[in-house]
């Protein structure tokens, strides 16, 4: 089995972080392939910035989905995701879906901890598109500037655990969600420490991942996830294009 | 006053639809200028075009929203809204926000009449994600090929009309949103012939712009629509690298 | 264009701040009415003073329509708002719902700053009857007696601003309206100084007012905001009884 | 024990019907006074109607509730229940929330069976009011002219049957409430002959009252159900003046 | 009419605190049967403790419930209540549904006092089951030790107050439940105290159970609260296996 | 690792289904453990044999879950499941919860197929706990008797096919939930021949506990999934006093 994870954004530190969680998690046999965003920027805290890496991520799973089982998109917010989940032949999936399945396996109501305030209300938006507001405990963020997007984990240790011990006291956390690809690796990191369970998004997602591949559910060929109608379309790139069927 | 309506289309016969309520709708004084998109497809009607028309659409604002007054994003489903309206200095609307913020101050329960079966779930996800689904009384769609994307509202008149009368009768419709671009206009020809009040994108996308740009709300310099906060970004536009700050 | 604006509450003062506003705000030819309930209270705070706020304003609308356009009740929580809906032949529109459809296309959470602590309650219920409780970050109030209704926003400047700003940083706010008819005009006062839009009741009633008649969605004849079906009626006032087909 | 239930509409007969429910439903010792609206319509079935039943019992509840325990709002859909809530010292209940409030501990979905097709869209404006709005399994209501609105539920018996049947085979109805004061009584008469539980405002309105005179839970003195604070009033009735401290 | 009380638990202190407030409660003529579990736990704060409450309550129930009118499980959280509902062919009530049933015909808005920081998550489900989330203040409880079950109100009274008082002033409570059967009894003693209506799940479930009494609105025949259709069944308390028709 | 599956109900045909389901679904190395309730009924459709399975679970859960690595509650409904997920030190699944996160991640909009009629309601309720309604399509049952549990989808297949088709192409279906656990490993008989993604509660659940195990989120030590605190309790099964400490 092989997975294509694709980080939307430019920074190969972030994506050196995806991998090596990604290489823990998987099962035996299970074979990582990773791709960085060619143009973008450096982490994702807004919807325009998601916008850009959804863009992004779109060409990079349309030339490299080949000869993969599953695509993951590898940042919190999982932009584009419901579009390549129409468009591709293969399950696609998204980091905050993945852990999102996570946390409602482990406990009623979850909080998410993010590593920038201005995150927090795309993340919001995310949980309701996913329609899971009202299991939602708190979003809690770190309000320090982030001097380097690949050592966040290192540089923010402190206040990132008081971050996910006041969701738990305050909010009534049942399940930590460590939010964002900057953080991928920090829940294994943290195991035993916390007085929840903890979930991150890489080792969601390519665990869930394998499990779709291994279940075979099939690819919608009617209703709105099967690929799009061909239509007149004009401009894309060869590989977008192909996609849809032109 | 001066708007940008941007079709996220590559139909330049949609954009004339377009440009024709626009200028029937818009006040003495208010200009209108059109833009279409240089790649995507003829029309959207799922997640994965709607991901290709917002990075058109966001190219095309970025370049050319200097000297307006505000921005027209001339799709239902409003491709790249939130985070255009996170990036321009000026105000951003939808048609599809802009007709729900009609038919709100209409009556309490909308329907919404679409052109074609496979845009009602994507449509459905829109309503959600402004938080109306409790407001929404149905979608109802032609089940019919589109021979012409421009010529949808002539070749499906009577299909189209006998959609609104059962939305009033069998799904207590107390208002009608006619919805996507290639509906332009049709609310207008409609008028006095249906039995609740029928609601339009295009035109209230411009009345609505015209209002809060005379009502000067402010751009957000706080919170979750300032501008993005700079950041590394690489290999985009010029004119979205501007936006970034880069 | 005539406007019809009737203040439910009997505060020629208050009177005097909404007919400033309309004035600034109507649109070059668009003419403004003022009435003010001949029986009631000071101003609204209250579930009981609304409801008969809700009859002063149907007595007047029925006395008055005539020759206008459109009418605004101008208190916010929109007392007596569905029922003249459905019993006027032109468009009715309150001061809530306008706020809440202005700040709808502004951002996606707005907070309420409101004139006393026993109203919010009130404002909350109106949120929720439009559906758009999810939206709504908090609800922030004075806490201190009011002097005088005409000059709420003058003696408490300062203190409307606090809430302004902790609304923002502490709740989350994307937009902030400020709430009831005493509030008239300080949002055109604080333009440029919150760091985030601001939206008022008065300005944004008048605009879409001037929005709907422009547009001439019609009026229903079907469904639950046509009018009134004829049945036995007694007692009530000549223009009452007018509506009521009588 | 004494309760006062008011009719918000003009029509005797249907004083009738409830005050012949209301005394079969009541305790040895209840006593019951009612008082039928002096000004108004025949039945309410739309919010304009509601509108004017709400001030017509406000006068009606101001004037008679001295020497009472208890007030019912004798009209589903309570027209004037939060307002009366806060302004009188005694437990006021509305027809509507007696009926859901039995019928929650019946079951936990329900259908409302109501006698015109117009006044579904209030009702379910009620429902949504009022919270409950998960736990409605639908309404269905007549589609006849009501020839005599006192005589509705025998001249339409078999229809109503039906309704019923279908509310609970096709739309899952747990609990069927039988809507309107027109229909007081009928619950008791199709005892037995429905395959679900049946509720009826008045009886559960009566018993409530009592209820809630017998467990003395207090009156609100602060909050949003304390009396309305002192303000500046003018030109109303001297009854509701006493009510709010004039 | 006989009223048949259960208390999952195991402790007799709270079965006399029940029982003393029942009778209190109950209308002249109304007998009460007490009966206590044989098996379980001093009080139910966990959905395991629940888990286990609810089989020694229908195993009660089945045995008992002959010769009375209605069923009252008397523990907060009402384990067991929806399958007894079926299985019975009397009424069946909760505490919970009770209290809420009451506090929803004295304000909108309630907030719920509970004895430990570790109900708290499984009483916000119990709400939620209800349908009641949107009605919901708060949920507030004790954070010390119970030294003794049977004497929490007496142990902590001054605790209990000053949580009431902070949920009204900080939460927007309208209604207080007082939550838990340890609690039985104390709306009654606080009485007068507070500034908001006060409920207690007892004395509304008795009330409550003699009104469903008295209405007859019916059992269910069809539907899913019907009793559960016959098939095979093994290994089960004579009791048990009488209600599944075995 | 080893996984004990809990058939919560007493026939061991289904037993062999689930186990046959388990095995196939199970990756190398994972062993599977099977237990059968001792008493209760032959499925599952209501709420009250649900409350029998949930106790006949917790049971078999005591006794047997050492050495294992997971339990799963082999009923979709889930019954006893929060409860075991508190006192037990290992994750514990459902077929329920198990579904809906295959679902989640393979569309927006799911259907669940049902077995009869009578057990849809509380199916819906399931749904409703997890906070998933919001993304539930419809649900669709059989509505023929079962001559036999452990033949029903062989002597339904055509039936159980045409419900599939008719949630995709009436209800908007984005994914089909094959449910209960008598149609284990019927979604793998299907494959390729329904037009959306087909999930299965066995399947799912199997790898959903490997995820868990192997993640290692770690065990509640505070907040509402820690071991219930330590009280006094009488008349339990010994396993059962064990969990709680007894």
């Amino acid at each position: 089995m092989r997975l294509l994870l694709i980080n939307p954004n430019i920074s190969h530190s972030v994506t050196a972080l995806i991998e090596a969680e990604a290489r823990r998690s998987a099962s035996p046999g299970t074979g990582i392939t990773m791709q960085t965003a060619e143009f973008g920027v450096a982490y994702i805290e807004t919807r325009f910035e998601a916008l850009i890496g959804a863009y992004a991520t779109a060409q990079l799973a349309a030339q490299h989905h080949g000869g993969h089982d599953a695509v993951i998109i590898a940042a919190f917010g999982d932009p584009g995701l419901g579009g390549l989940r129409e468009a591709l032949p293969i399950p696609v999936l998204g980091l905050s879906e993945s852990a999102l399945a996570s946390a409602c396996l482990l406990g009623n109501r979850f909080s998410i901890i993010a590593i920038s305030q201005r995150i927090q209300a795309w993340y919001r938006e995310v949980v309701h598109a996913n329609g899971l507001t009202p299991r939602l405990a708190s979003i809690r963020a770190l309000d320090q500037p982030l001097a380097s997007i690949g050592a966040v984990q290192d540089d923010h240790a402190q206040a990132l655990r008081r971050l996910c011990e006041r969701a738990v006291d305050e909010d009534g956390a049942e399940v930590i969600i460590l939010a964002g690809a900057p953080l991928a690796g920090l829940a294994r990191a943290l195991r035993g420490e916390l007085p929840v369970p903890v979930v991150d998004g890489v080792s969601s997602a390519v665990r869930h991942a394998e499990t779709l591949v291994a279940l075979q559910p099939g690819k919608a060929s009617r209703g709105s996830f099967a690929p799009p109608p061909a239509k007149p379309n004009q401009g894309l790139p060869p590989a977008l294009q192909a996609l849809l069927g032109g």
